[in-house]
């Protein structure tokens, strides 16, 4: 893979968002040549310095001029469809996490049915096909109900709960398809799992991410969790045990909730995750060049915390439309915040840059992150 | 310098090498656009996705090309001719770090003789236009000296040993004007003092990082420094008294000799450095970063050691030819070892990419660093 001539690989990502922008980041420093899929010219990885590929994942013959370029294809969304991903594989491309990760990335309900077998715990759920399936899941497990679109939501989109059988047929509105249905947890705290597999199997975890979801969207992350040790050692556990049954190359975030009787899998996301973005500060090795180490047959780097503590809280567009880097300068002299922009537009809602801290304890990366995320006006999502 | 449209501002640097590379890489987290000026599209730079103006920085109309896109305009080297900098500080453009900076930066015999009356010691020097004034030099301060070209060298080239008189008549050969002579000192350590200044003249220092030369060519970089504290805080103080002095505007390397008899100056480069790289994870802000929010107008960041200590080695293309990163993935396998390759080819003696490492303490550190430089076959320059 490196021939002389400074490059250690080339690598392609699917969509040109914040995600493939900070692997771009890592990609200069390992000496990578990224590639992006993605329509527009003024996507954040593009933005960044990454080369790009103009189409989009849905085109079997845009992914194929990807990867042509490339030594390895990574998703960085759950956007192409499975049978283009195992046209590439057949095509004797290399795509990671592979096409039967990808998959159970994108169908929540699949995820389940495959890892069930292999002791993974859930919430009590079934893939209802109409409002009669509803009922009847509602009432055997109680009501409220958690409903999700099998795919394609994120952020809390194409995620709702449902209060009781009076809803069960309006569940279905603007619905083309099964949906899945869960029991609603009474969880203490939800984690995320970061995991990293290489192409030889070689399997590393990060310290689990406590997150703290704000109407559904990812507000802040923080770690070590506070939860016990054991808890943090459960976690792990799972996510390697899921990494190894996906056969998973590259980096899956797996998250969790804690209850009162232990873990459940909430959500898998096979690719780069918002709640570990803090790794880049906080951690010895980034998930971003993890993510390029794995997909590359690299010796993947190590996870361990570089502090006693680290936090990040997520900027967002302002409900009233204004940007909160209008007040960099006073995020900025916040001693140890690092501030990360994405060069999106700030609509509201947006995710559209970050705060890390790391220090001595949890508390005070968080306070830091707090005081920067303060000072930009953006403490909480709208 | 935020106009709602995701960018903090957008910078200029003279020349497309490794330190632009890397300022490229913190212009992606701060949502700065990076320009850069070099001739050739695959500059270390370019490769990392900072936008070109081709040309050359002794062409006036292609340092306005630059200047005409960015808000401010740092050098990268010492280039640039200093009335091609007047003429566009005087058109209106932001140059940092200034042209009466960026002079001394350049001409070696001027430093000396712009900061002498502010108490900045250095070895006993001439500006030496014969072999008789080399002769009478040599005469009062005794043999050998150091000859040295007042403008135009790095690692360790424009510099070398004068024996004894008998050498004073060849010293000349080849050279067009004058030459710096110094008394050879006898310095138990080397330091530079990495000073950042803002332009409303907020000025930080990192801590002293020691560094060790092979050949007159920066082989090793590490800190804390092994002498004492009070020539750590004396070498900060002087590196903050020139920057005052000089009216500096973004980050300098101050270069110091530690003798018996105290703190020598030895040279100043007046643009990132070498001998900071391993701020990028070893101090909680990167020179890169700190010469970006400087020359910006923005706050600058915390300047402090993330570990109890940090350790960086140079690669530089091996004797024989070949490319120590033909190593790479036994480098990575070293734990806690961080590779930065400029995706430069490996001609012999090169500098193309180094290694850090932080640890709980700066022996800890270098040993990694010692570990994964001998990974590569790269331990020492040839």
């Amino acid at each position: 893979m490196t021939a002389g001539n400074g490059v250690t690989g080339t690598v392609g990502m699917i969509g040109g968002g914040q995600l493939a922008r900070m692997t771009q980041q890592a990609a200069i420093a390992l000496g990578v040549d990224l590639w992006v899929l993605c329509p527009d010219a003024d996507e954040p990885a593009v933005r960044a310095g990454a080369r790009q590929v103009v189409g989009t994942p849905d085109r079997y013959e845009d992914l194929l001029a990807l990867a042509e370029r490339c030594d390895a294809v990574p998703l960085d969304h759950e956007g192409p469809p499975p049978e283009h991903l195992e046209q590439l594989a057949r095509d004797g491309f290399v795509v990671a996490p592979g096409a039967p990760a990808a998959r159970l990335g994108r169908d929540k309900a699949e995820a389940r049915a495959v890892l069930a077998p292999h002791g993974i715990p859930t919430a009590p759920w079934t893939l209802a096909a109409d409002p009669q399936e509803l009922l009847a899941f509602g009432a055997e497990v109680g009501w409220p109900l958690i409903v999700k679109r099998p795919s394609g939501g994120y952020d809390g989109r194409g995620v709702w709960a449902l209060d009781g059988p009076e809803q069960a047929e309006g569940a279905f509105e603007g619905s083309d398809g099964p949906l899945l249905a869960e029991a609603r947890i009474a969880f203490t705290h939800e984690l995320a799992v970061m995991v990293v597999r290489g192409r030889d199997g070689e399997t590393v975890t990060y310290p689990p991410f406590e997150t703290v979801q704000v109407d559904g969207q990812c507000h802040e992350v923080f770690t070590p969790a506070s939860v016990p040790a054991e808890l943090d050692a459960e976690a792990r556990r799972l996510a390697s045990t899921i990494a190894h049954h996906v056969d998973l190359v590259g980096v899956m975030a797996v998250e969790l909730f804690v209850t009162t009787d232990g873990l459940l899998l909430n959500e898998l996301a096979v690719r780069p995750h918002n709640s570990a973005h803090l790794t880049i500060e906080a951690c010895t090795t980034s998930q971003f060049e993890n993510h390029l180490r794995a997909v590359l047959g690299l010796p993947l780097g190590a996870t361990d915390l570089v502090a006693g503590g680290g936090a990040m809280i997520n900027v967002v567009g302002a409900a009233d439309g204004h940007d909160p880097f209008d007040h960099l300068a006073a995020a900025l002299a916040v001693p140890g915040a690092h501030v990360h922009r994405y060069q999106k537009a700030a609509r509201p809602g947006r995710k559209i840059g970050h705060i890390t801290a790391t220090g001595p304890t949890v508390d005070d990366a968080r306070s830091t992150t707090a005081q920067a995320a303060s000072a930009l006006g953006a403490a909480v999502p709208a």
